[in-house]
């Protein structure tokens, strides 16, 4: 497990791109997705990013026995790679499901890059400690439209019938590594992947509700704006279809 | 000068305060005002802040004998006192001025910790970059209702008639600690100081515009959308006011 990394003062501003991969003992899941992404997220920044060493400090890491957290962060200096725990706080959400809040947001101005996933996080943190202070777990996002987008730091994947849906990233939100995989696989489940807007009010009738991301996985929607929601016996299926 | 700080790779993610500082070979300039914003910062992040430390840590510095970046940064998990060169970049904008262009943004989310000054800079530096994309040096935020807000980087300060004006806090704008220092003195140059918000429009008309920074001291608006505006004999006099 990686614990410190020597950084120039420069590189403690956000001002950088990052990907955190579910690093299995067969492992990084999904790494050519990330990668694919992270280079995108770097383009939108003007950043400069090496893929081939990239992918150079990734095969050189050590095996794991547990799944843990890969992290691959590339600032406007340099490269890091790291492996660390995933927090058991993680694991709690993924087997025990999340009280999401609704939460107004506006349209993001012309430079914005929140289609990139960049390294300016704290707003995240911020976003997920003022839910917990309104007594839920983490944010859902809803456009000035009315429409669901993303939370903080995981997309929003729900069921309809044998539908299984995300949010399309031409609505502005950051295209889900861990949704994408989930809809591509949904007919080995007799299920229908597709993406797709919804109201929030549309979204609040979904048969069920997750938050996708690497780490996680799925954590289920427990409740919703305060109104519980029934757990779904599609969230075990769909976490082993992942290979969670 | 410090080059090289370790952390920990979650320190990477922008979460946390910083101040920076004009460090001035007779000592820290201003140092009481920055480390009482730090400690806003912080409070408003729920972030532990050993002020004795901090003081303890710019104590120990050595003497410059050319004016520096004096940078006070903390993170969740440790703090960072560091001291660096003043770029090139920023003593050519105190020097020439900078061209700016009005950006309009939304109100911010209640989670917005706009007011403080944290290290997801990121979206900051992605304005700068947009700014100089369209041909000019800095972005003015400009509120919904049409008022001038700071920059992603500065607190806009304007003359008109014998009054010096700075945005109050009270905006949602961060308190600028220059900004404030030099509405303070006004009196020694026969002017008077006070805060007020300003429509876009209004502030076009104002008699000279500077952006405020603790490592810029004053740049003049030498353009604000595009339209020219003629240098005033007031920017060396508050430059040697406030000891740049």
């Amino acid at each position: 497990m990686t614990d410190r990394v020597l950084v120039s003062p420069a590189e403690l501003f956000g001002d950088g791109v990052f990907e955190t991969v579910h690093l299995r003992p067969d492992g990084p899941w999904l790494l050519d997705q990330h990668l694919a992404r992270l280079a995108r997220s770097a383009g939108r920044l003007d950043l400069a990013l090496a893929p081939d060493e990239v992918r150079a400090r990734v095969a050189a890491l050590p095996p794991v026995t547990a799944a843990s957290a890969l992290r691959i962060i590339q600032t406007r200096e340099s490269l890091h790679v790291t492996v660390s725990p995933i927090p058991a706080s993680v694991l709690a959400e993924r087997r025990d499901g999340i009280r999401v809040l609704s939460a107004p947001v506006a349209d993001p101005p012309p430079w914005s890059t929140a289609a990139a996933k960049t390294l300016s996080y704290g707003p995240n943190f911020a976003a997920k400690r003022w839910a917990q202070a309104q007594g839920g777990d983490d944010l859902l996002w809803v456009s000035p439209a009315g429409y669901a987008l993303e939370g903080p730091t995981a997309s929003v994947v729900w069921l309809a019938g044998d539908e299984l849906h995300s949010v399309p990233e031409s609505a502005g939100v950051l295209a889900g590594t861990t949704a994408a995989e989930l809809l591509s696989r949904a007919a080995a489940v007799d299920l229908r992947g597709s993406y797709r807007m919804s109201t929030l009010s549309e979204l609040a009738r979904a048969d069920a509700i997750w938050f996708a991301s690497a780490l996680r996985g799925l954590a289920e929607v427990t409740s919703l704006d305060g109104v519980a929601r029934a757990r779904s016996p599609w969230t075990p299926r769909l976490l082993a279809l992942l290979g969670y």
